[in-house]
């Protein structure tokens, strides 16, 4: 990424201001400030107008934006002052009339701060703006895609690792810090998420810490997990391992599930209404007998964020466009027993979609070789 | 901890509701949540009334729940519905007329839906309240000042590993994840945030991310360290190691800043009010002539979060009471050189304070081994 690339992303936000009504934006999400700047750092915003790029920013983090952001002007205030200060001044000094604020990211509070102190540099105000920045980031560019695959390449290569070293008496948590260390060996700066390893019982619940359990516990190993690469961009995926002898239940709930993904998968493409794919595995998973067992939605979108606005699922009013990437993750989670999901991750192509994670799905390729 | 604990807790908040022109509270903060009800998941908001406590959550949670919170009743929705419809019923059923929300954490656009649920399903209205449960969180309880000492000293026993441990051809990056993975064998849950890791120059920028710079570079090794405990509890310290010979100018910074923060220290008592404590600190480096290299604050709370409300800074309107937990952590940054931050865990007692964290601070004892 040059300093051109993200002026161009500037550029394509600047275009969207005359139908938000506003003359500028204040920028406040550490995300959106990363994509439109390069600023890799927190606590700091972005105010953009057609004539003037600042980031608001304190000491701390002086020396990183002049790395970092050599070409934008930066104002640093001290342990004296706020951003709010900051941010009325430059709204006061630049003149402009309706400043949009990211309505999603600014708490109640802050935005009455910040009213406050605008009201009293300026005669503008404030207007609230949604998801403008999330939407231009719901469709990647080149640059995008390929730290997606990078992450997601780290990932499957961090999981090969842990299902070849698997062992009857392994820990949750000693396969989640194996997963981790393993990923950051291949280059990840860290996991996108914290790895979800749960074992039978564990497996069932959605959002599960990894623990004691060990692998010989119960046949079904569920992991869900993903890279954050170099430059920030993550993967997520979902595999369920099977360790032992599965029972048949397990093999309809496994088969269910992966036929429901793919079935969704198959709808994906531009055009196709988010909701529209999410009934697809919901209605199969429902006439399978399990529809009460899956409570989330189909899957979101991912990239800076391991969960960004693009979203499957029964209220969802979302559209698929060619450059999207969007998770399937389909799940069935029978309390106290045991749950099956299968996740990848999926860019919507011009006629389609692509598949781009290849970890192994099917049931067969679910079983791990020691126990053979 | 026991259910009767979180009852008194949620008793004490109560009696805080006249004041606040409440009847009932919407509570959306996940520590909160967690300080309240000790539910370890997220996307769960508690309803606090007199005569009715209840966790709004979905299917991913519900087996968690009924693990964690046994006898708080819980609502969950499905993939087809919002918490802000959850919200909503719940505030029409109970008949309550004044429901607070928490200004801090609901963003504006959450707000505003929030807003136009209940008032289709009320004619109660929705009341900002402002630090209600982190004011209350400000001081400990027996419980989490047993928490925050585990936090601490798993802490120390990870950083000792480190210390023992340092190479001159050791990254900041390897140093990092030695430390993560020495306090997890501890027995910590993970980093209480990512550990700052810097040599020399990189010890300059406050918030550094750990990178490529070898032990060997720079006589001046900084680290920004603390361990997340089996029960979500922080602790968070900074000490800067002297792997080679230091020049005059490095001991000097060094002494400033220990002389800053001995002096801050020793002036934290109840009543004491924040913005003088940091200010002791901060004169003390600017008489120095250091002054315009220390931007931050100088210390906050932390528990639960590795950032609560209370604050030392200029700004702070805050007073110190027993029970209180607070870092104190004065800086000198000298851009392409080197920093300098010293930090300790102080406990506000009945009479003054007691330094939880014991790692030696000395001048004399930053000095490392292998180099003598």
């Amino acid at each position: 990424m040059t300093e051109a690339n993200y002026e161009a992303r500037r550029a394509k936000l600047l275009k969207k201001f005359r139908e938000c009504g506003i003359d500028s934006f204040l920028i406040s999400s550490v995300s959106n400030v990363r994509y439109l700047t390069g600023f890799t750092g927190d606590s700091s915003w972005l105010f953009l107008s057609p004539g003037l790029t600042v980031i608001l920013s304190d000491t701390r983090y002086e020396t990183q934006l002049s790395t970092e952001c050599p070409h934008i002007r930066t104002e640093i205030r001290d342990a004296a002052s706020t951003i709010l200060d900051l941010a009325a001044r430059i709204v006061g000094a630049s003149g402009v009339r309706q400043t949009g604020f990211e309505a999603e990211h600014l708490s109640w509070a802050t935005h009455r701060l910040l009213k406050e102190s605008v009201d009293a540099a300026s005669t503008g105000t404030l207007v609230p703006v949604s998801g403008l920045v999330e939407r231009q980031r719901e469709v990647k560019d080149r640059f995008e895609l390929e730290q997606i695959r990078d992450a997601i390449h780290v990932a499957e290569r961090g999981i090969a690792v842990v299902r070849s070293s698997l062992r009857p008496a392994q820990t949750e948590t000693e396969i989640r810090y194996l997963l981790e260390s393993a990923m950051r060996d291949f280059g990840a700066i860290g996991p996108a998420f914290e790895p979800i390893i749960g074992v039978g019982p564990t497996a069932a619940l959605p959002h599960a810490h990894a623990g004691k359990r060990t692998v010989a516990e119960h046949p079904v190993l569920l992991i869900d997990w993903g890279a954050t690469n170099i430059h920030g961009y993550r993967s997520d995926l979902t595999r369920v391992f099977l360790t032992g002898k599965p029972t048949k239940h397990i093999e309809r709930v496994y088969q269910t599930v992966l036929a429901a993904q793919k079935a969704a998968i198959a709808a994906i493409r531009p055009g196709a209404k988010c909701a529209d794919v999410d009934k697809i595995a919901r209605g199969m998973i429902d006439v399978a007998g399990f529809g009460k067992f899956f409570g989330h939605g189909l899957g979101h979108g991912f990239g800076l964020d391991i969960h960004e606005s693009l979203r499957m699922s029964p209220l969802s009013g979302q559209v698929f466009e060619p450059g999207m990437v969007v998770t399937v993750e389909p799940g069935v989670y029978l309390p106290g027993k045991f749950g099956v999901r299968i996740e990848d991750d999926i860019l919507v192509t011009q006629d389609g979609c692509e598949i781009l994670t290849k970890v192994p799905r099917e049931f067969e390729e679910a079983f791990v070789g020691f126990l053979a």
